[in-house]
């Protein structure tokens, strides 16, 4: 077990300020100025009753009762967790990220496939159909693809954007797309309603920092050996930036089995449901990375909770120039998102008049 | 990754004999006779429409064509797999355990539940109790404890049992146990329906040839670090000495997540599934260790497509002298039931009349 | 991480009593029948300068105030980790196993080898041969297999043992053998000078009491996914029961990295020697699974401190039939030996004269 | 384990051109224009006897024939492993890197010291000078610091680098400081004499990249779940692009072990050194995590055949911004050292005149 540093040495408290519920804006805006003459940054976090105002920042200690006193404060608290934005302690409503449109998060589940690479007008045309008739709202392909050998296929770039672009513009579907660095995130932040952080970027602060200061939702990848409180320190850098639109993905874990490509460790859907207000989706391709694994993984995804899933789908997968043994026929992805479909409504139904017992 | 040698260097071929469907007794028989006249052992196993008998044996290789010009003889195959009579190469038809009059594999999930350990008449009836009333089959409950300390709680041992076998009388579940050691095993075997052989006992071999003497079914816990391949072989090592009822079970492996107490590996159960006639249930409490887990981990497990779970429920989880942190209270357990009945009929109501394309 | 529970809910405070340095037999004695008289079981354990007594048992609390006013005690103190004997609060020097006639734990590093399996007279000889001429002390050798499939070699039993027996008295090693249960534990005991348990049955608890009630030291193996503080209880099951000659053995864990068998972990070599007084060896065989790194990892073990190593040798290694391709062949196990020596040497020399400055 | 796809489907086949002793610098200069005319990219990679050319690019098939006819070329082979510029079948003698002035990967190993974070002059020439004592080579200290918190100590970035070479000034000794990004890589190159890439970037495929368009040698240090292959491609990624000056760290993966920090893998010492030419060192203080481990794990590192050591030591370290509970106290480190140099010269003159009998 890694023993994570937090908060360094430096002393810092982080803070958390609320807001009465009859506070208005210039309250809000008279402590955020008083966070700012302190030198640190203030985060508005307007809630369902009130509203919090988170404290970021780099030096020295913050003194909690500084802000008791201002007018609208109910109460200045320091925040226990090393995670502050992220946590449900700040923001107790769950967060609807909106795709395109689309809302993640939020009663329904939602549905994203598509093929690992962008790799013809034809091939994601088709591809975005299956998806769309499907019943799906997400179109998932690669433009920019982060491979293991340098000699391996890179992905169409720009040109793959551009085709995922007129893909949405046939279909209405919101498009999710990966940006494997600084450089990137520019382009894809241009064309994509969602830009993707993969895996192995989980930890690449620079990208993350990029992306929380991008106007467009962020789909976060758990990274292959990361803790649940990587994981949510590293949607944190993206929130301490400004950008609270972000997606959780848990997509498996390295382990000693060998059945599966990756372990798919569906136990930090709960665990992330009951740390953090962020919606958090599943992607069973990767997660299993063989085909007939992915259906079963993707139901009991739904059934453990999931806001919805992230899945590979092609027209033709023997075809694929990657991930091919890992991706659905369409008719198989039809049929995955009926039985997924059911099961959430299933378990909407059950549980809309009646108070949840099973909570810990 | 163990690199596991499967067959030693001994050169055998581990071979099956099909039988035409219209072969009968006799020439059954002749096959056997055949087998050990070879110094072999032969393994017959009855399938929906013909007989097969499996061959195993220490010492030298067997010429799969000798069998093939007796009467009554389709064809004999070398097994590809190490495993060979827990294979579906071998059996096609999934098999159906019974527990105590209740199947476990059949088109309906089973439901076991009750208390880590038994601890004393009145906590094992109220435990066994909620389990009836939550419309579940099977109780189980340790009277021998395979404990980490030396100093801890070992169970009540005999008594236990006795109260175990009380609680059937009273409500007719059938009795899930664990059996420790080759000692106990005579006791287990005695008041129980089913002996459990739990996950640090996976490769104990010795222990594990017992139970395949047994006349009970075997309820097979996945070790810890157990590879697919290595829980198949265990399952094997029953199978080989003539014990056909064995229930896998999947309750969480070890890896560096820290979030929950083990990793419940969901996807062992497709995999399991293709090459395997077994069937397999999960253990949601000990593959998450947190009660609040418990529920959603449950419903993902049928969704899975697991054929049952085995679930901690204690009348009084906070004065439990073992896993109270993760036991379910009654009123948790029966709502866990319905959710975990209702995805079960849809997902099979869904698949009745229609043949499958999620398989690959 | 799995979240271990020690001590159950019983409220045993496990009591270590410490004697003063001019207590004599009858004041030891006497606190142990006063342990005896309230239920429990003491544990003489005499060290350089004076005895402490470990008090252990099932029921019920202990009072340590109950032993303080005793004569000869200095005092009665609460043992804070859930391993007592093993621990190194409970006796400070450094535990010395005596292995027919040789030490394991002493100044000099001890060197066992010798095939995974006895397979004949003549290949157990020339390996104890090649052990004895390259400087060994211990002959290791399978005569009962613990063996992942039903259908494969599973050791020369009974007639093994006689063959290590016939090589003792040609060579003089001692002798070192595996027994995989408490029926085989029986013969073990009989013909070998040490008993191991291999790391299939860490926590086999029946087969770890067993050994506690043996008269012979034990070489217990560290599980595939055995934590620190489980490799220590485990030891601790078998000091529990008065055997205190054990000699603990790294042999490598189950992790994701699949370039060796397994992953020699060697960290817990100095970690074992911080918290526990027993001797600690490395399998440098096991521990990678490919002979060409098992030179590397022997001398690695050695210059990390470790007491011994266990060493897969085999006259003719691309005959053997287990393990032959990690197996030295004789003239690589002695220059082995040779280099292990030199460090073991130099560090012992460097270390002779000055106290330490890198422990913590 | 991850079945990782290499070359995608392209159908390429990475081709080795082998020249002859006697070939010339027109005959080479031949090679790769031909090269260059279809499309691909020559690496002209000098070796002690003759001289080889890797062929790589993202488009199509190569034909190896093509190239046996011209003139001063022996053989044109297609490379087995999916790395090519990085492996011993393409370059058979090890890579000697030179880190301002000091070999890396030759006879004696290579000692590199310092804290984990720059703090100011008087902590950085402290640690400098304490290295130099020890008689250490190399400084580490970060001056960009890659952490799990967005509100933490990020590093003094510029300023860190200009105390680096203001210590380098003083004491002679080589630098190594993290560029953590694209952005910072260059101020790293014009400041430090060695880029170090962090685990947490062993797949930033851009830093890789750029690091390979660099002049500066770069230390590599292994991801938290990277595999052998993984690691060894990451490497490509930077010879890929022309810079052959690499060296790899070990510094432990993640496994469920919880009693170090990390669990330090030295077994892939000599599997890198079997597959590649390239040095590589290994890195205990992080590979732990824990002060009083560190000095074993470095013994164990050399014994285990390492080029060298990268160590954290701080003047003072309980006062350390970061990681001060694994960073040595001076008298420490130079003990390490001490001791770490007589293993090393120790094995260098039991092998100076011998041929090795130890490799498979």
């Amino acid at each position: 077990m890694a023993l994570v540093d937090y908060t360094g040495n430096e002393g810092r408290i982080p803070v958390l300020v609320v807001m009465r519920a009859q506070a208005g804006p210039e309250e809000i805006a008279r402590v955020c100025k008083k966070i700012e003459s302190l030198g640190f940054r203030p985060h508005i976090m307007p809630g369902a009753e009130r509203t919090a105002i988170g404290i970021t920042g780099n030096h020295g200690p913050v003194d909690a009762a500084e802000f008791e006193d201002l007018p609208g404060v109910t109460e200045a608290i320091p925040v226990s967790k090393p995670y502050k934005l992220v946590s449900r302690e700040v923001k107790p409503d769950n967060t609807v990220v909106m795709v395109g449109g689309f809302p993640v998060g939020g009663r329904e589940m939602t549905l994203c496939g598509g093929p690992c690479s962008v790799e013809s007008r034809e091939q994601i045309l088709a591809s975005a159909w299956a998806v769309k008739d499907a019943g799906g709202q997400l179109l998932r392909g690669g433009a920019y693809k982060p491979r293991t050998s340098p000699y391996a296929f890179q992905g169409l770039q720009e040109e793959g954007l551009k085709l995922l672009a007129e893909a949405r513009a046939e279909t209405g579907l919101g498009i999710v797309t990966e940006a494997i660095d600084v450089e990137t995130f520019d382009l894809v932040e241009e064309y994509a309603d969602c830009a993707q952080i993969g895996a192995r970027n989980m930890q690449n602060f620079s990208l993350l920092r990029r992306a929380g200061r991008s106007r467009k939702p962020v789909l976060l990848k758990r990274g292959m050996s990361s803790t649940l409180d990587e994981f949510l320190m590293a949607a944190e850098y993206i929130l301490s930036e400004g950008n609270y639109q972000v997606i959780l993905c848990e997509r498996g874990v390295r382990t000693f089995a060998d059945h599966s490509r990756n372990t798919l460790d569906l136990s930090i859907v709960p665990a992330v449901q009951k740390l953090s207000h962020l919606p958090i989706i599943v992607d069973p391709s990767h997660g299993t990375g063989k085909r007939d694994r992915v259906h079963p993984m993707a139901l009991a995804a739904v059934a453990a909770g999931a806001s919805g899933l992230i899945v590979e789908v092609h027209p033709n997968p023997e075809k694929a120039l990657t991930d091919g043994y890992q991706s659905l026929y369409p008719d198989q992805f039809r049929e995955l998102a009926d039985e997924c479909r059911a099961i959430s409504d299933l378990l909407a139904r059950r549980r809309e008049n009646k108070s949840p017992v099973y909570v810990n």
